[in-house]
């Protein structure tokens, strides 16, 4: 029987610390759009996002990480941007690998779909 | 360097069809309650959702799987409980073994919490 049409394996994962959220996608996304942008407010915006939940999520990233995430050059993100530290840049790397690897066993296991 | 206290990788997997979710654990663990308790409505009780809520999901999967997941036996719900059909009992089977897949690739790359 041919599988159906549109059916999809969807996942989601993201990392709890003290069982609250401290890195997922949404976080991910937020630290590549400062790396693109150089700037935390210009990231919020591409994403739709405020400034002040950017700022949340940076601090709480920089603040319960075992390094900081985000560095504020001279002038601080008003005057001088914002970067991303090698950690963060770690951090990214894995995550996107470990989401690579869930994706791939999806993938193999897609014959589900066609049982649905 | 020790890892940090209470870091856990979390995953969600979930299946759309058409875009719209079709099944996941919401509709698992209702299937696994109609199981044990061979009602909709006692199944519906124990996981705090209303009748409604619970027999528009079951009505979905119903109507839009490739067979029927569950039947209502004699004398309709209220009158004589509802079962699972062996399909429903194939695709639990095969959705619980895609979540231990996941969940064996995130305690692999527990190693990256370390990093965190």
């Amino acid at each position: 029987m041919p599988p159906q049409k549109n059916l999809e394996i969807r996942l989601r994962c993201w990392i709890t610390l003290e069982g609250e959220k401290f890195f997922g996608p949404g976080r991910m996304q937020l630290l590549l759009g400062i790396q693109q942008e150089g700037s935390i407010s210009k990231a919020a915006k591409t994403m739709g996002m405020s400034y002040k939940k950017a700022w949340d999520m940076i601090n709480d990233l920089n603040a319960r990480g075992q390094q900081p995430y985000v560095i504020l050059k001279k002038g601080g993100e008003m005057g001088g941007g914002a970067e991303l530290t090698p950690h963060a840049l770690q951090v990214i790397e894995l995550f996107k690998n470990l989401n690579a690897q869930l994706k791939n066993v999806a993938e193999a296991e897609e014959n589900l779909l066609d049982l649905l």
